[in-house]
């Protein structure tokens, strides 16, 4: 039996689903690559921190360089996260002809033109399916068995925190702080939870999921993003009002070579198969001009899913490549250059929730201003609400499709409007057309 | 610019859609593999039948030879069906150290492992993804992407045919003579419609799909098949009365080394993602043992979704391995040994629809000759029903999970009962646990 050793960096969440995954499969691993593995170094910050994982302590080690200078680790794991010292840990192994596994999406997302530069000119391998949507192939999806198509269209359910959150509120009538809360004590949500819930996370994973897609360089910026802190579960009450649901979505479309990015709260008909996706679960789902349709649904985090797109990685390389130069060209995003569009350009539908005085002549005032813009309204619900001896009435608009330069002027121009109180929210209607 | 010169055997629907990629997709394959992909020669029965497709006649060929003795061919693309003279052709190309790519499932599921014993002593690549639910990336997903994993459990919607029939029975309350009839009338159902609706083309799928999920040789017969002709409108109704849908499910369960391996009508909880797979749309659900529950979902069939698979193959073999000796392991079904469980072992829950008699004390003649047996009843639905004079009565019984050897024997005595005038129909459920 052919034997190889491997290095992680980190020994976290993630690590420790590789580590019970090597010991639980390890008859799956040996035959399906032809090699056992041994984990011969851990990389942690303090090698006397309890993990609540056994691991025996002479493989745990603080000095990355001890890994780099033994020849005989020739895949190095990568699941520490974070730029640096990631960055600088991973070219170095590159440079010494280890190949690489990581899960990192920020890294990818920010500096992946670097390492991947790197891994060409080593001729390494250099994988990645960890970092966007855990155990769900979608990297390879992509990067393997879509290629013959032009990709139309991707639209994501990528961050499992936000989609937990809107799932409770949606099915249990909960607000968000409740529903956050919750899931900050059982673990399921960070501490610190803005990567989550401002929507950072989504932006990374989709621009490494459409710099595959569309073969281009896109960086973070490129990708408008909005969280889900400003949805309501009134919100919930009127999108299911309409036969909808509302989804964190990251969204990626392509036309004559413009490219439209964006990660926000997004009504979406409840027939769609994207609208079943409840709880944690993750889903792509994408249109190719020659496969159609199709969708990838699963576990978009956790230590065991994660575990498995970083272990069946490390199995690729054990069959393909561990000993010679890589063959499979890693950089795949400078094969076009494209245009990315301005948020102001993009269109969609909207949901418009605006609170106003009762006064007579308000909903003519307000279909005045759409109007002014061009932007025809599918239909308004009004609703009463009494609010410190005024009288104010929520205003549910839908709108027909527009641009969101069209909206936007025409919410500032509501502003203008005295009877106006306050715009209460304003939600993008995504059809899949 | 590198070129390719590759040959298609056969011109059917399959071909077509890979001509019109190749065509239409040209700058995105070129980018993506490296090469300019020519078409230098199309194998066809007859070259002056009109095949609604452009081609310049001289590359259309009859004769084999002419493609095997071109040594600038360097891919063979098999779309021509069937087992003979498919299967002669594959072999003497790889022979000829000619690249693989394939899209016929019988051939794969009755007599795989002769040719991917080829492959590997040739050291040609073999591609099939084509072959298993059209443009999902399914075999790539198994055999590339959840290596890490222990698969406990397959289901799969593959075959879109009969897919696209129960929905439209379920959605439009329709018979399933209307429907086929409909079917075939548009084009979507075969002039002989048995391979679909008998289940015969989900068993050749769920051979090749259980082979590399489990990695063991697996035989058709080893697969229990039922088709759809005997579902009625009428269980359609009865099923959604009881909160579930009838598909016709391939299954295949894995546990200590025992396969259950089976394609019948199956009814599932219509809240399982499964149950939302409607029209012609296929989809295949796997619980792995690291990444838990995940689907792949897309068009199962149609001329681009096949040829998207069959193209992907192509530039994967162009970006990899089209000048040199293959190195992917070809034949992974030869890994474990596993029995194959007897269908009177599976468990199931099942649902029976019965005629019997109107008269005092029938149903507690039926609920003896299952409590013998040790099958309990979870619940009874009866309904009256006026036949020929006499009043003939529906029984619908629900059972608790039970052993289908129990249940068939439980029907046979059945039988024995005077008052028991017809058993329906008999449908297994799938709780998905
Ligand atoms: N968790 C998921 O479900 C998931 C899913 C997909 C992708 N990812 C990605 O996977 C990576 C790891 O995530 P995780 O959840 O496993 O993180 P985690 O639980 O926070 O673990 C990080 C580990 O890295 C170690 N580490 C951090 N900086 C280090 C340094 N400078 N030197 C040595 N060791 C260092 C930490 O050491 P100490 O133990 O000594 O602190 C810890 O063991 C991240 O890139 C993340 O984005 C995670
Ligand atoms: N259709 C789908 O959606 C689909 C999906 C997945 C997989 N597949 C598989 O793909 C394969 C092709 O299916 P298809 O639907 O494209 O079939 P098809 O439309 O019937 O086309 C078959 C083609 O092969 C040619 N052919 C058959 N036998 C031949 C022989 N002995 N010598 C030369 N040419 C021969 C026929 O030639 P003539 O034109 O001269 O008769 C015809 O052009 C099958 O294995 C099928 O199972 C099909």
């Amino acid at each position: 039996m052919k034997k190889v050793k491997i290095a992680l960096l980190g020994l976290g969440n993630v690590a420790k689903g590789v580590l019970s995954i090597i010991r639980e499969n390890k008859e799956q691993i040996v035959k399906r690559s032809g090699y056992e593995v041994e984990i011969a170094k851990i990389l942690v910050r303090d090698v006397k921190k309890d993990r609540g994982v056994e691991v025996p302590t002479e493989i745990l080690t603080t000095s990355y360089e001890e890994i780099l200078n033994d020849n005989e680790i020739k895949i190095v794991v990568e699941v520490m996260g974070g730029i640096e010292p990631a960055k600088e840990y991973i070219i170095k192994a590159m440079e010494a002809k280890k190949q690489i596994v990581t899960a990192n999406k920020m890294l990818l997302a920010t500096c992946g033109d670097e390492v991947f530069e790197k891994a060409d000119e080593m001729g390494v391998s250099f994988q990645y399916e960890a970092s966007v949507a855990g155990g769900i192939p979608i990297i390879n999806g992509i990067s393997q068995s879509l290629t013959a198509n032009k990709i139309n269209t991707l639209y994501g359910i990528i961050n499992g925190t936000t989609n937990y959150i809107l799932s409770k509120m949606e099915l249990e009538n909960l607000n968000f702080e409740d529903v956050l809360k919750e899931a900050q004590d059982k673990g399921y949500a960070e501490a610190d939870p803005t990567s989550d819930i401002e929507g950072y996370d989504a932006q990374y994973k989709l621009v490494i999921l459409s710099s595959l897609a569309f073969g281009t360089k896109i960086k973070p910026e490129h990708v408008y993003r909005e969280g889900i802190t400003k949805i309501n579960s009134i919100d919930m009450e009127y999108a299911s009002s309409f036969g909808m649901v509302i989804k964190l979505l990251a969204i990626a479309k392509e036309e004559n070579g413009e490219l439209e990015l964006r990660v926000h709260p997004t009504m979406i008909p409840e027939t769609h198969p994207l609208a079943n996706v409840y709880d944690s679960f993750n889903a792509v789902f994408i249109n190719g001009n020659a496969v159609g349709d199709m969708m990838f649904y699963g576990r978009g985090a956790g230590s065991l899913p994660t575990g498995s797109a970083v272990v069946s990685d490390i199995i690729w390389i054990l069959r393909n490549n561990v000993e010679v130069e890589n063959m499979q060209p890693v950089v795949k995003n400078n094969l076009w250059e494209m245009n990315i569009k301005d948020l102001k350009d993009i269109e969609s539908r909207y949901y418009l929730r605006i609170t106003v005085s009762d006064k007579p002549g308000v909903l003519g005032q307000i279909t005045t201003i759409f109007g002014a813009n061009k932007v025809s309204l599918k239909s308004v619900i009004q609703k009463g609400v009494k609010q410190e001896e005024n009288i104010d009435v929520t205003l549910v608009l839908i709108t027909h499709s527009t641009t969101e330069g069209l909206i936007m002027d025409s919410i500032e121009r509501l502003y203008d409007l005295k009877t106006v109180k306050s715009i209460d929210n304003i939600i993008r209607i995504e059809d899949f057309r």
